[in-house]
């Protein structure tokens, strides 16, 4: 697997070198409530020229695509991956327009259809800014059902890629090689702003079986309004340096420092989330925004570990591969994720994450060209 | 069943005619993270005297016990109910000690034991203050195990009293009648300071099996901090006027006003708890309690639900039971929890609550005096 370190936003995605318009092709958009994921092709160097190991950030950048069982050739070069906020959508499309990248769509053959240039999207804001990207790029959104694409893109990565699935145990990464013949069935949770849970038993075969609305725009909503951060980042970063037990309600605050061991709890097991806020007498500035997004990041990590899990167990799936760009690559997330999914389950399951986590509803529609007879010049 | 109001807290209960120590016994408590429930019997004034069909606020006043088929004939008199916030333990102290409760204890003929003086005690606060106890008010507790004293006390309760449980659909309460040979299993969710969700098979006869730290204490600990609310109830009555839709993030907000209806999901369906904070560039000040407080009402309510209906499906429960002192009666969140197990089990399974829910653990612990050979008098 090849990932070569590119653009990570906007302006940074200035500094790249322009592609001539015909170098780029394919361009596949995931507009959700928070942020707007971009993936396009560029063919403008060989895929063996710049590879690298891996990516610092491996959220943001390209992929040099090999050639997937010769099935894609359409997909030789590489994949370049960018990201918007959703709020701030006239910077995507004024990087889509600088870029050309809006040209290097594809054209319907069908005369039934009036309108000749499309891009393919998914997400909701794929219909709720139809009007908009007519209206700027004159280019109209062929729409991709969101649970389809994410199914299509988690399925793309772990087959063509080696070293994209891993745990993350005690700090520790650990790539996962994943049998193309073992794959099915797993559970598919994507934590964007809410959380779908996917049971996937094969390539367009699965049901959306779960989800919650405690996700990443709970995370950053409620962290502005309790920390005043002004960015998910910097609110991410902020609880890499807090410490929990300082608002979080452990059963030793209950027991008088001793475990209930009865129930397999120890005295460090928290028992209410911000329970300690109740009789603290502070106000919310006498608390370190630290602690807060600390408290905040585990409640919401294992919350969604723990019904991950229940919903794992109600199909006997074993492997749960967690997507979304709340993860972020992020320590602390994935290490709650693991435990909780660990804890409940005894052991007997296991989570995974995604190096390309956050595009996975992006590749989807991506891959969805190729579904079609198209003019891929 | 006999219900019939009388104290509320502290200072109400001061208003109470204070009883001579002979006719008061069997005091039992309850401490938890965030309350203290209180329950204890009086013999001076018969059962049939002054029924009342029922009380507006239901988690305090006295309940008439009924001979329960003859087996707790030392439960005749009635059961009086009050609660403290934990913080202010004191107060207990004194409301005990002025009514000369403790004395009502019993005494254990085990000449092995020391101490004389015992009362029986569960939650994590009988570990914890143990010390407290003996050196105010010279007394031991005696304690037993809080999952065993909620299924004790939820049974006792199921069992011994007609209306008890309800339904709570579209703002309409309803009795349920329930066949004490068609009583097990039930799935048991305790909402307390945190959750525990209990599989009970039978007198005595249960297992922890799940639980959540999202629990009463995250919402009244979030919300203080959110709102600077004073008070618990303060907080619930302020969620009462809230418009949940201010600040959540609907389906509808991301697919621009439309349905999810491949998936389930209509236009108005939470998205993302707390989303809208992501992009209103709004402070929290610049929102209004109510509607923050709903937003979190909501949130956890239907959290608790949804965990709790994943708990029943693993084990084909049917019936799923919610107390603890979270709920309180109020409206709002049985409706969330209702539609939740409703949402989730496509029907097929109840949500049901009960009159005197957040004194489970207590009334278990009162029961528990009939499992020793005691001196009743």
């Amino acid at each position: 697997m090849d990932l070569i370190q590119s653009q990570t936003d906007f302006n940074e995605n200035k500094k790249d070198p322009i592609q001539s318009v015909g170098q780029i092709s394919h361009l596949a958009l995931d507009i959700g409530g928070s942020l707007i994921k971009v993936v396009y092709l560029s063919r403008s160097s060989g895929n063996s020229a710049d590879h690298e190991e891996e990516t610092p950030d491996s959220s943001n950048g390209t992929l040099g695509v090999p050639n997937c069982d010769g099935k894609h050739p359409i997909f030789e070069g590489k994949i370049h991956f960018a990201k918007f906020e959703t709020s701030n959508i006239n910077d995507c499309l004024d990087f889509i327009n600088s870029k050309k990248l809006h040209l290097g769509g594809f054209q319907h053959h069908d005369d039934l259809i009036k309108e000749k240039n499309f891009i393919k999207a998914t997400g909701g804001g794929a219909y709720k800014f139809t009007d908009l990207f007519k209206e700027k790029l004159g280019i109209s959104l062929d729409k991709e059902d969101e649970m389809d694409c994410l199914v299509t893109g988690a399925n793309f990565l772990l087959k063509a890629f080696d070293r994209e699935a891993y745990t993350y145990i005690n700090s520790e990464k650990e790539f996962v090689q994943i049998d193309h013949n073992d794959l099915y069935p797993y559970l598919l949770v994507n934590i964007g702003s809410g959380v779908s849970m996917i049971k996937v038993d094969g390539d367009g075969k699965f049901e959306r079986v779960s989800g919650t609305n405690v996700g990443g725009g709970t995370f950053w909503g409620l962290g502005r309004l309790l920390t005043k951060c002004k960015s998910f980042d910097e609110l991410l970063e902020l609880s890499h340096k807090g410490n929990n037990r300082v608002i979080d309600m452990l059963v030793g605050d209950i027991y008088g420092g001793t475990d209930y061991l009865k129930i397999g709890l120890t005295s460090t097991a928290i028992a209410s989330s911000f329970g300690k806020a109740i009789s603290d007498n502070k106000e919310l500035e006498d608390y370190n925004p630290e602690d807060i997004a600390r408290s905040l990041l585990r409640m919401i990590s294992n919350n969604i570990g723990q019904i991950s899990y229940l919903n794992a167990l109600r199909f006997g799936l074993k492997r749960i591969f967690f997507g979304g760009f709340f993860i972020r690559g992020h320590a602390y997330t994935m290490d709650t994720i693991s435990v909780a999914v660990n804890f409940w389950s005894k052991g007997e399951a296991k989570a995974m994450f995604l190096n390309h986590e956050g595009f996975l509803g992006a590749l989807g529609a991506f891959v969805s060209y190729t579904k079609h007879n198209l003019d891929t010049t």
